[in-house]
């Protein structure tokens, strides 16, 4: 850190990871920001780790949503989500959030996603179920807010 | 705002207010922090305002969830949560936020809330549904986290 | 909702109310949302809290953001924050959060914002101060971000 | 999941990764969680990458804070941040997020942290500055929450 600064970078350990293949998957890890003074993960976050994955795994196959936002006008909105939370999370945990898409249908397509135990803190289980859910995603008009049909190339990579 | 500062404080609106009859409501205006680049209400931000009901549903109640946690060492968190998100709330619109007990078991309730357009920023009709919700909440042993029986005189104000 | 509940509504209880004269603030209660795994609440929100204020502020003169935004395509953002923490606040305080204009320039103005028990959950003293802040804000075109003049009306708004 | 997937892991991209020589980094990239109406990242955000870079520096520094807290009661908190906002981040930008020890003193140490674009979105310019900050971090006992001595250990590695 001084004046003998190596010059090198080096990689020193990757925290979010993306995971195309058995099964998709990022990893996220639990900072101050995500718990509360019950000293674990605050219920509404896991919603934003599962939009994390599943906006990588849209960028996985192509779709990348600030161009389709600004270029084509469209928008990804949830219009429904059922959460089971099984287990807590805590600081310094770090979890598996998968995201596989169950149905898809013209304007509107449905996601599995499971968080999981990834690398815990406290020695807990590697691969404890820790928040489950299923997520209806609609494709909108990013003006109208209408229901517009899913662009077709992603629709044809989502049936691979 | 100088040395001619009026002595009287006025109270000029109020932003948030909790209702308790016919039907438990707090008010939740929509800030910055709680929406996203779509120009909407971020998806999770909707758990945030739910919570926020429910703590003042049970401090209506006389539930002082910071007492409960620091001297009987208990905790309500959520099990499981199913939302439909109906329409898109925006900036500087007023929510009103339902809480109503659905169910009460032995260590468990279930809650069904509803978030209307309260004062909408943009002349929306007033009472349009934005997100209805099912959200079951457990009791626990802010130790062991293990289900434990909710407190009895909560029980009690709870059928009434 | 059913026809055998009483029809009158009954303000409980006001969590965040708005207060002009003879200071401008507003009243912030700590939820779950707010807290950390440390008991007291994240550093970072207080940001949002001063953001709240600030809006408040603003359409106490006649700013109506969203308006702002829409039809002149202006925005206000934060230039430059001195934070001090003072005291910690947790769950279930009421803050009392301030906005006062310290200076106005062209394109720019700056607030002078503390945040300070106004009902502290555990007893602590009202009136105890918990952060405070000067934060620059700049008027900036919404399409190009280029600095640009605050509107007339307010300016002069904010010199008296 | 079936039988004819490829069993292999592959490592499709590394979202946040952490960079120790010759300066300590992550990076961090912006989702919809963290950007507002206004298009960009909401201001208080860039206070949650920062805390996550101080996580990770502390961590490959040694130290755990999970168990700091846990097991020695220690604690650290923010006393003061000087926050100058010179560039908005976007949707999709991945930043690149600094944390240097600038002075250590018995009970706090100040950070001197920068957030950078790595990888922007709109094709703007790497490396171009985004928002830099001076936090003053101050060790507390988690139960009085008095300063207290930074643990040696901890200190020692800082000098190094």
């Amino acid at each position: 850190m001084a004046n003998v600064r190596a010059p090198q970078i080096q990689v020193y350990d990757s925290v979010t990871e993306v995971v195309c293949e058995p099964e998709f998957s990022i990893k996220v890890r639990i900072y101050y920001e995500d718990t509360d003074f019950g000293g674990v993960v605050f219920y509404a976050n896991y919603l934003k780790y599962m939009e994390r994955a599943r906006t990588e795994f849209l960028r996985c196959k192509g779709v990348n949503q600030s161009e389709l936002f600004a270029q084509e006008r469209r928008l990804f909105v949830v219009k429904s989500a059922q959460l089971d939370y099984l287990s807590a999370a805590r600081f310094d945990d770090l979890l598996s959030v998968t995201a596989e898409v169950a149905t898809v249908r013209r304007a509107s397509m449905q996601f599995v996603q499971h968080c999981t135990q990834a690398q815990p803190a406290d020695g807990a289980q590697i691969g404890k179920p820790v928040v489950s859910a299923r997520v209806t995603i609609a494709c909108l008009d990013a003006d109208s807010f209408k229901p517009c049909a899913i662009p077709g190339a992603l629709k044809m990579s989502l049936s691979h």
